[in-house]
């Protein structure tokens, strides 16, 4: 009984330190959870760094493939982030009619790095992140994003990605805001100063998204945005993505657009180009923009 | 030590012998899991009942309100069921030009019902549910569809649902199958044989949508139904909603039509005398059949 309740305390001491990860090989993320945590069954632990900026984990899932986690929150997973890197990147960039110079702020991972590059007219692709930890380990981890970091139109910035928008005047045709959630570091991302930069940082027919949480979870958030950024930009939208691995299984974006709006410069023909699509296509990218009636009714201007 | 390592052992006990529940209050739903668990936070346990058929909780949870567990799988909370229940029901019916007899299968809380209800032209609605269980909890914990139940035109069958389905020919416009999973009893509800019976037991103009599973956890099962709907009906299609509690945050819908496409009838002032709608809307009607490449690829037929 007494071996038997020393073993039971260990487990139980095992899961406490370990939280994250539960005895029986799942791993859940607790942060900010709303009453909805997300759990991902794994089958080993392959890397763990604390580097300069955060702690960056690395697992092998059991249906999902490899699975990034920064600061106790999933980034990404092998299995569903082109539904994320696709939809972040193809809705501004066939949105604008011929965008040449595209910044991407964070996603040092290189998915949403990869899907900009597949656009034919592309010239410079600045990826701003802030941690090239990341773009290591997911170098390592994830070899499908590795040939967008050694593409010869990529440009690596390693500097605060605030600090580093604010620098830049007229600059972009599309910026892709692949942050964090709004909390800590990444707060800054989600108020109004940052999106005043975004609008000087693009041209004068420029078009940012913003990844701006899921609509079930972050409501407010999303009706917060939405009315910010119809001040500041001629189009203010916000359209979602399908990730399974993301709090409740759903995440969206803020359209913000000087000119166009999201559908105008639509073109099959460049859309027919892009390659090894597995969640965007001409059709998806209309209809992602179409809101259940509980959000359509929150975002009026 | 011994003492903590009793209660320690205690824990771990208590741990096993509810696994649905945590010690810190969340109940995880591991049935079929695909590597991907939902996990609900939770207050208390309100109802615990092993009908004839089966086992039903009800829990208060701390963000999504009351929620119904059938046989250790999560089946409705307060906050989100409107995306499910609104969805299998206002599409087929506002598909229909004009829907007279409606039957929902399963479906004993009374959230499809509530909704084929609130459209004006209806004469009977049946109920075809097996567990008179189902409908009493429902009745007791989600008030909001009790008034459902007491409808003139609701007609309530205690039944097994493959079996009275069998015995309807050219007996309803619209057909709801408000299905539980296709493991154990609810299996032969996606099998040919009983869509075979649902073309039966259809008008010639009718329409049937059945409970079809998220498209990321059960792709190859929505391929097969798609197929064989293909063949049956003139018009199949695949669409989904977005349910934060269900595995993976969404689930979709089979719709099997004779002779009506989704759209055709789709009447503006219809949709606009449905009250209370959370989810549906005539827009999301449409944008609900756009699916994502990798799902879009595998529906040819």
């Amino acid at each position: 009984m007494i071996k038997q309740s020393a073993i039971a305390l260990t487990l139980l001491l095992l899961h406490s330190v370990s939280a994250h990860v539960s005895p029986e090989g799942f791993y859940t993320e607790w942060f900010n959870h709303n009453g909805l945590p997300t759990m991902v069954e794994i089958e080993s632990k392959l890397a763990d760094c604390k580097s300069e900026y955060q702690h960056i984990e690395i697992y092998k899932t059991t249906t999902f493939g490899m699975m990034m986690i920064i600061d106790d929150v999933i980034m990404l997973t092998q299995r569903d982030n082109a539904a994320y890197h696709e939809m972040i990147a193809h809705v501004p960039m066939i949105a604008h009619p011929n965008p040449k110079r595209v910044l991407v702020v964070g996603g040092g991972d290189g998915g949403t790095l990869r899907e900009v590059l597949k656009h034919g007219g592309v010239e410079e692709v600045v990826l701003c992140e802030i941690d090239q930890k990341v773009i290591d380990l997911s170098i390592e981890y994830f070899p499908e994003f590795k040939s967008a970091f050694e593409d010869p139109r990529t440009k690596i910035v390693t500097e605060d990605a605030a600090k580093y928008v604010k620098t830049q005047v007229n600059s972009f045709d599309v910026i892709c805001v692949d942050s964090t959630d709004p909390f800590g570091p990444g707060e800054v991302l989600f108020q109004e100063p940052f999106y005043k930069d975004l609008k000087e940082a693009l041209t004068d027919n420029g078009i940012a998204v913003t990844q701006s949480e899921p609509m079930y979870l972050y409501t407010d958030l999303i009706e917060k945005l939405y009315k910010q950024n119809s001040r500041l930009f001629n189009y203010a939208n916000y359209y979602f993505t399908l990730v399974p691995t993301y709090p409740s299984g759903n995440i969206g974006f803020s359209f913000c657009s000087k000119k166009y709006d999201a559908f105008e410069n639509m073109d099959e023909n460049r859309i027919a180009k892009l390659k090894n699509l597995r969640y965007y296509n001409a059709e998806l990218h209309k209809a992602s923009f179409v809101l259940p009636q509980f959000l359509k009714e929150r975002l009026t201007k």
